[in-house]
Formats: structure tokens, sequence, C-alpha cells
């Protein structure tokens, strides 16, 4: 094996100590006391591999193998060090160590690369503070405006934060990057679904990162007393949220996008007490796809919906728009290296779509971006719960090794 | 008309003054510097009118006419002055208001009674400390235990603000009164419903207050990742919860209590974010029936259907019984008395239960008690928009009149 799978596991256990919780997860928000114990482990752990280390202004790590050539671009590979509240360990995490993993052990083979090899952590992707910061600071980059408001679940301002650990927000515009200063970047990442898992497979080659639409609908009917107003008379506003709820996990099928996924994650009702019927009720909606049009049209068919559901309760109905952000086809050269790299280490591979968002989102429209994902356990992510067995760990790292290899040698085509 | 409508309006007018809010609304807690401007108000009208006033330890209001008789037991008539935060200014004031034109009318006929009279106004009635302080103080009775631990919607003590008030909270076991001290209660009060206005009727004879069942159903699924989990493999707590609310309204029906109301009018689901599917859901139940097993009944079903609802989407049901209220009977000799003094009016009139609870279930256990309604336009309640035609209240009124005439000279049998 190429990479050395003892280390890596050991390394990831260590990682998850700075920000242990007592219950097992792991809370380390970016520029947080366990994020600055974090740093100085891996500027350890470079020191010992001959690894330069350099942290920019935003708060990104990068974890430096000089190639052959001095001009050339760098291949990049890495994701985050922070997670979100009580979340796991390998959330972003092991997308930095396995990058760590694979520069090292390509320090360690010897041998000439032309282009430079860099391990990345971007800063603050869970949104402790701003979310995707590190990367949207990279590229396409920052101004001091765009961070100077930002509060962070722990209700402290991101600049004071940042200040505090030893970055320089109001210079944020300093971490952008030349596009041509990089060759391609890499994520590594847990799966957090199920997909790779149930169908056994080794390794995701990721296609693109699946397009969110935000909107809710709104249910207005009327607060009667709950003792005092006869069941036929009420205009009961959780009638229609409850009938519209029970149809829309048919949607996606309905609009001819059976991949698509659809949630009703919240819900707000007024005046919530328990002797007064429902006069307004409020639900939260997040759309996902590949395809911004099939996002559109599950939209337009929850609408429907929900009119059809408001009729027989009398409600009247509100929809509210709230964001698309557009899916993001990611780099297919790379994935096509992705592929070639597993078979080479005998992974079994599939192509599929990220549900979720990663900073390879992010850049990918100005750096050329693939992600690799592994399974996880159950598809916990975001908790404790979060694991993959080891074996996928070393696989996965393995066909890292491959793509960042190929990438600093004959690089893309 | 044997009282003064004109009068009627202008004080229920005026009471609305205390505590007004900008937006058409009253809010007038127990014990508030708005309380206590009703209070010295209501006095001034005992003293134009002659009746005496006094107020118990409990901050119990009573306007009297006294007798012919020195030791006859006393005929009550009242409701509350405290309002709900925001209310309007009939719930609870129309029923002191117009036991005092009852009173004062009487007083002004001339004439004589056998028995004393006495409007009536119960402190916090609304729950803004405690909810039925008054009339529990003054049957069945409290002791300082039952309240010393009271705190406010405001967040202060209740025995502080009691204290600054004037009152005497370590000394409430004094309101207690002997049961053979009050021949009889009879309470007036909107009806907060609209079962009187869709009839065309001027005046509800309440024959009980009907049982409050309250509980919780909570579903428990799976916290996925929106955007990682496929539609077929979520385990949505919400799915459930549409499911069983879909059914909720037919379970009055089904268990052959047609009149009983049930509601779900709170929810609460966790983790509440746009991005995870909801792996909790907790609904709150209010059950109301004149018939305590149709409450039990409709309780048992509903942890059957939830039961149903939760299997195709592979959740755990738990069932939580919070707690349950017996109906509680009001006497029917009052009831008879009411109807004849309808009918003495001209006023159409018919026999139904109250959805909602009054000061008379508290004290109806201890004292012969009856309740008089009138019509709510639109059913509106704890709401600004509260309103009842200015004819339907002097109706009312005159009924009252009657009720409390008859029982101050003829008596119960």
């Amino acid at each position: 094996m190429t990479i050395d799978a003892k280390r890596l596991r050991h390394d990831l256990e260590t990682l998850a100590s700075f920000g242990a919780d007592g219950d097992g997860g792991v809370s380390r928000p970016s520029f947080s006391i366990a994020d600055g114990e974090a740093r100085a482990w891996l500027r350890a752990r470079c020191d010992e591999a001959g690894l330069s280390y350099h942290e920019d202004v935003a708060g990104n790590i990068f974890m430096r193998l000089d190639g052959t050539d001095p001009d050339a671009a760098a291949v990049w590979t890495g994701s985050h060090l922070d997670s979100v509240p009580n979340g796991g360990r390998l959330d972003g995490a092991l997308g930095v160590i396995a990058g760590l993993e694979v520069v090292r052990s390509l320090a360690e083979r010897g041998g000439s690369l032309t282009r430079p090899v860099e391990a990345v952590s971007f800063a603050d992707e869970e949104g402790g503070y701003l979310g995707f910061l590190g990367s949207k600071a990279v590229a396409p980059g920052l101004s001091f405006d765009d961070i100077r408001g930002a509060v962070g679940r722990d209700g402290r301002r991101l600049i004071s934060v940042m200040t505090e650990a030893g970055f320089a927000p109001e210079r944020i515009h300093e971490a952008q990057i030349a596009p041509a200063s990089v060759h391609a970047f890499v994520e590594m990442h847990i799966e957090q679904g199920v997909v790779l898992e149930d169908a056994g497979v080794d390794v995701g080659v990721v296609s693109s990162i699946v397009g969110v639409g935000r909107c809710a609908i709104e249910f207005k009917g009327r607060p009667d007393h709950a003792g005092t107003t006869p069941m036929h008379l009420r205009r009961d506003a959780m009638r229609g949220a409850a009938a519209l709820l029970t149809q829309v996990g048919d949607l996606p099928g309905r609009v001819g996008a059976p991949n698509a996924v659809i949630t009703c994650g919240r819900l707000d009702l007024h005046p919530d007490a328990y002797n007064i019927v429902p006069g307004r009720v409020w639900l939260g909606f997040d759309i996902r796809d590949q395809d911004r049009s099939a996002i559109e049209a599950i939209e337009a068919a929850l609408i429907d919906l929900a009119q059809d559901a408001a009729r027989p309760h009398d409600l009247e109905v509100m929809h509210h728009h709230e964001s698309l952000t557009d899916p993001t086809p990611l780099d297919e050269r790379i994935a096509k290296i992705t592929r070639e790299a597993a078979d080479e280490v005998g992974a079994s591979w599939r192509d599929m779509p990220s549900g979720a968002g990663h900073d390879a989102q992010v850049v990918a429209p100005v750096l050329p971006t693939g992600m690799v994902f592994v399974p996880s356990v159950d598809g916990r992510s975001h908790s404790p719960l979060e694991h993959t067995a080891w074996e996928d760990l070393a696989t996965g790292t393995s066909v890292l090794y491959g793509v960042v290899e190929h990438l600093a040698t004959t690089g893309l085509p």
C-alpha cells in the first residue's frame, strides 16, 4: 500500500482528541482553543515529515511538498478541520488528514513530482461564523465588508475571534489566490449518506454537487378557542399543513426527478398553545437535485399541492421563495483520473452526486475540482455516531494518493 | 327594561380603558397598576349606588346590597376583572359589570330582597400567576403553601405582586368561605364560540363545563442529512406526525362523541433545521367533552392511530398522558330558573355545555352554581376582536337580573 494506514488511523484518532466532547463527539469550531491545538499538532506533523506549514490571513492551512518545477501550479487536496457542535471525527477532518497522509507518503517515497503538492484545510466550512469562509476567501475571494458583520453561533463577532486566534480579517482579501497558481483541487470526504454502503462500493466519484432550493409555505386560518369551537367550524392551519406533508414525499417522482430530495425540516405554528386552534403554520422546505429545473419544478408543484391542501379547510396559502443555489458540476477529467486510480488499487467505485455542500463547490467555478467519497456507516454524520470502517478509509486514501500523484506528474489533459 | 342598558355599556367601555393597549385590546392582569385603577373605579361606582365594597385577602371583590334577613345566605353573581395579555374587553369583565348593573338595579328598584346580593370579581382567573386564584381561595380554599411557589408570565412571584397590591397572600386561607354563607352563584360570560351566533339564539343556559384531557404523542425516527439521504431510506418523524394529524378530526365521531373536540395546538420538532430530516416530532393535544369516558376513548383511539401512522415510516411512538380534569355539571335548578327568566323577558335560549374553563367550575363542587352565556361575534375571544352586540349584552343582563332576583327572593327549591 502506498500510504501508511496505521499512521492515518492514529492521526485521525489524535485529531479527534482536540475538541473532544464528553459523549464521544467533537466540538471544534474554527478559531477556538481546540482549533488552535489541532493547528499546533499539524505543524509538528509537518516538521516531522519535512513539509512546510503555512497559514494565510483567513486561517487556511497549507502543508506543502515542493515539486521540481519552481514555477508549476500546485496540486491541492484537503477539506476542513472545523466540526459542527457535537459532531463526528471524520466530517472535514478526514480530508485534511488523508491529504496530509498523501503528501507525507509522496515525500517519503522520494522521487520527483513536477508540481508542488499541498494538503489544505479551509477555515470555518461548517458555518460556526460564516460558512465556507476559508474556501470563499481563496476563490472567488472575500472583502472585509463581506465578513465584518458576521456573528457566530457563540454570539461573538467573526472578526474578533479571528483576530484573537492570530489571523487578519481586515486583510482577508489577501487570501485570494491567482487561479493559475493552482493546477487542481481534490477533496476527500465521507459520503454522509448510505448510497455507497447500500451498494457495497468502496469509493464515490463525485460528478456534481446538488443545487439547493429553500422555500417556505405558510397556511393561515383562524386561531379559535380549542374548547368552544366545534370541529366543523374550524379553520385549522395545521390540517392544511398535515395534508400537504403527507404528499411531499411523492413530489420528486411526480415531476420526473426520482433522485431529487425534499425535506420539511422546520415548522413553526402560532400561537402554539394547547387551547388555541393553530391560526398559522409555517413550513420550511429544502429541495435538492443535480438539475436546477427539477428543483424549480418541485417548488412549483409544492405550491399547487399546498393550495389543494388548503381549500377544504378554508385556509389562505402563502409561498416564500428563499434561495436557490445552482448545482455545481465537478471536473470530469479529475473524475476520470479518480476512476483509474481506484481501478489501479482494486477499489470498486461509482459515480454519484453529492447531496451535501462542500468547500469543493465554492472553489469549483475557479479551479478544476474533484471529490472522492468514502462510505458512511449507516449514513450518520454531524453526530458522534459518524463512522467509516478503517479499511474503507485506507482504501479511499490510497485512491486519493493515486489521483494526487497523477495530477502532480502527468497533470490534467 | 329592568336594567339600565346605557349605563351597562358606558361602564363596560370605561372599564376597558384600564389596561387599554394601543391596538384596541386590553392587558389587565390581576394585581397590576391597571387592575388597581379598575378597583378604585368600581369602589366609586359602589359609593355612588349605595352598595358596600369589600376586598378579601386574596384580592376578590364583593359589591353588596343587604337583604332583609340578616342571617340569610348571599346570592353571588360575577366573574373576573383580569384579562389575558392583549385580550378583549368582555372576557370576565362582562360578568363583573353585568353583576354590578344587576345589583345596582335591584338597589334602585327598592322593595325588599330576602337575601343579600353581591356582585363578585374573582382574582387572577386567567392564570397571569396561578389561574382561578380567587375562586379557588374562596371555595374549596387555598393555603399559603399552594401559592408561595407561583411565578407569573411577567417572571415575578405571585406573593410579591399580591403584597405590593395590598393583599395578604400569607393569610390566603382566610378567603375561604363557609358554604352555607352563599345561597348560589351565577356567572354571566361571553360564549367565546359561535354556537349561539350560528343558531341565532340570545342566551346560553350552561349545563356543564367540559372536562379537559391533555396528552402528547411523540414520533421518533432518525435525524438524517436532508441532502444525502434518499427519500426511500428516511425515517422522517414528520411523515408520521402528518399522517396522524390528517385523521385527528374524525376521532370524536369515530368514538361516538360527535360534540367532543380535539386540537393539536402545539408541535415541536427536532432538530428544526432545513438540512436535517426531522428525527423527532412532539405533538400536544387538548381533548374536551362533557363526558369523561369520551375523552378517555378519544385519547386511546389517538394512540392507536399514531401507531398506525408510525408503522409505514419505521418510527417509534411514545404517548404521554398529561392531565384529565373532570367535566363539571352545573346546578339544574339554576338552569331552570334561567330558562324561565329568559322566557320572562322574551329572550330565546338554548342549553349548552361550556367548552372553556370558568370560575364557575371551581366553586360548583361547593356552591350551587349556574352560568349564562351571551353570543360572541364570530366566536372571537382572547383577542382585541372580542365583541358582542350591545343589544345582546343588555338582553343577557336582563336575564341575569331575573335569575338573581328569583334567587334572592324565592330562592332555590
